[in-house]
């Protein structure tokens, strides 16, 4: 696919002069690439528009026309968005270790730019922005492939910030978007070795299993949330009942989202009728097994299948277990390693649960909500990834570096 | 595949036990397992003949008879090496980071097995002892799949270690061979993602291009290594001639070898006369740019495919470059990510060579001979990593582990 080639081609070159860009340049044009942003809000509404005319056209549903849209206030949010990347501490050069070897070697591991990195993403607009600035912060050369919904408002975004961007210094390449929206557009993508480093697929279920399937680049799968709060025997249920809540309603459609309640069979009698009628009054739907089904005739009985689904949606699934094991293998064997949580007060089931539950983040007494760069302190995020190798749970910009090793010698020969 | 799916399912469920197995109780293990190896000395040798003698009746080469060739000092010296790894640090359940939030989250970072490790390699024995013990002292299952001609050795070799592995307490399942050893065998277990976290080849370039094309489980890409020496203008041409001879010469079957020598060009005239007699004195086959040929007539003329091949072998490619910024460009242009070296007695060119030569490890003055996990302290190693998510450069204990937040919560919600 030749605009690919051309494009990766250029990120590559790109990319070694980014390796040494300067901290200051670096942040000289976030700061620029926000102004340009904020300059040019008429033509990024104007090619927005576009956008949203097609979308109707297709009969988009009015939730994903809403993502879609811009407005002066959202052009002014993304453009503070690459200011918050700006003022964030660059991750490249920190020396994370270095020690001096018997034979006088000294060897330094220092984190450096991954290179190229391939962001795949969906409809909204606003990541293009995001990942394209962290991406950069980070001293990468990116190229981003959007979804077609978006295919106007994605390109006037990108040669905006492409053209204030390289006026402030930064090397001609250093940000693609592929303009070939194609489904064939982002499989190449994946498989481009030769100028791709890394894989971040932003998105649903079904992008993440086209990536696995298909990715020859190594990729970070940043996944989907089948997270669970499980109430102890001894746990502090007016305190549980607030997780719950929270994990559940607050915001239902991220991953990070609560999608399944397990309840220890000692406390279920006390416990479910208060916490049933809290989230049916938050409209919450009920799907539960059959204990949940007695005590709640409405619930609707869970399939096999519920305890494996992420639903993003005002819906949960509730489950009576046994004991602390029965709820942690429960878990591990449907959960989607993303947030886990437990509500007690006894120190040993806190402690077997953080040591036994299998998943990027596991929490004693608190609401999986918490998953988040920003939550946990490093001021960014570009996703939340769900494998185990290279970055897990929240990647912020230090997840966008690797590491070489630096070795000082005077002649060392084995 | 019905034996790489039981032995998957039984894998990933020791794991889960694996995780909260103690250190003590691992190293005990391996322990156990090194005695085995010696007191089963006489089965393993009898095992081996059965692969040498069907090596001999196919014609495998005396290089390869050697390498698969297990003797009483060899099967000691596994066991040795057992003994080793039960001697390092157990890098599970280190605090790698804990920060307090203003909400008063704990938010730690913790350093945890990986799960289920595959390693697919190729003929030598020893690594189904080397392999397995590292990955069980990480806290991993880990299930290998080795070489055809190594078969009855490599199951000869399990088979010792699970027995004393079990009969000391480690949940049974932590480790397996795959017995069948068709090329299918391998493609299934890169795939075998509901049961397998991670993939690593050990192996030559055809094995890692196999898993780069058909894992949909991730890899650690393991490399070869197109290493290169460059002699600056301002070297100390003694210590050039020491290092190249060392980096080229003391092992040429290893991937941090030297295969390609880059010489400044105000030097050169100087340099390479004595450089390429010490070479040849070596036995080393010179292949040269037009430059090196002339001043060597012998030398083999270098074609394009030449600057990027690993020989591997007494073999050595020479160019001379222009300046700096010439052979840095060709190092990223040809080279394979593993070990580049200056020598110089410049300040600013050593730090510009370290800044900007992409690769695992970088080093001034010193032969590329030492990227290695015992010459970088480690103490183990399961390969060298020359991609760059995960781990770079030589992998120990700590690059077997991921990690994992544990948030200590006092009813956080948001």
């Amino acid at each position: 696919m030749q605009e690919l080639i051309e494009k990766g081609k250029s990120a590559k070159e790109a990319a070694y002069r980014m390796a040494s860009v300067s901290t200051d340049l670096k942040n000289k044009a976030l700061l620029a690439m926000a102004e340009a942003m904020c300059r040019e809000t008429e033509y990024l509404l104007k090619e927005n528009t576009v956008d949203i005319e097609n979308g109707r056209k297709n009969g988009m549903k009015a939730g994903l026309i809403d993502r879609l849209t811009l407005t002066d206030e959202r052009i002014h949010a993304m453009a503070e968005g690459l200011r918050q990347v700006a003022a964030l501490p660059d991750p490249v050069g920190e020396m994370v270790e270095q020690t001096r070897r018997p034979n006088g070697l000294r060897i330094g591991k220092v984190r450096v730019p991954i290179g190229v990195i391939g962001i795949i993403y969906e409809a909204r607009p606003n990541v293009t922005a995001d990942a394209a600035a962290l991406c950069i912060k980070a001293g990468n050369a990116v190229i981003l492939r959007g979804g077609k919904e978006a295919a106007y408002s994605n390109r006037a975004i990108m040669q905006v910030m492409q053209k204030a961007a390289y006026a402030a210094g930064l090397p001609e390449g250093c940000m693609h978007l592929v303009e070939d929206t194609t489904r064939e557009s982002a499989t190449a993508l994946m498989r481009l070795n030769q100028y791709v480093d890394v894989i971040i697929p932003r998105g649903g279920a079904g992008l993440i299993r086209a990536v696995v399937e298909n990715a020859t680049v190594p990729a970070i799968e940043t996944g989907t949330g089948n997270c669970h709060v499980y109430v102890d025997a001894s746990a502090d249920l007016e305190m549980a009942k607030r997780i719950v809540i929270n994990a559940k309603t607050q915001r239902p459609s991220v991953c990070n989202a609560e999608e399944k309640l397990l309840v220890h069979q000692s406390v279920a009698e006390t416990f479910l009728p208060g916490m049933i009628q809290a989230l049916t009054e938050k409209g919450v739907e009920i799907i539960g097994d059959e204990t949940v089904c007695a005590v709640y005739p409405k619930a609707i009985p869970a399939t096999e299948e519920d305890w494996a689904e992420e639903y993003l949606d005002l819906k949960i699934g509730i489950k009576v277990v046994a004991s602390i094991e029965d709820a942690i293998a429960h878990i591990n064997r449907y959960n989607s390693r993303h947030s886990e949580a437990i509500v007690t007060e006894s120190y040993i089931n806190a402690q077997r649960f953080l040591d036994e539950v299998d998943a990027a983040a596991v929490y004693v007494n608190a609401s999986t909500r918490f998953t988040d760069g920003f939550e946990f302190g490093f001021g960014a995020e570009i996703g939340i990834s769900t494998q185990k190798i290279h970055a897990r749970g929240p990647m912020g910009l230090r997840e966008l570096t690797t590491s070489k090793y630096v070795i000082y010698g005077d002649g060392q020969i084995r």
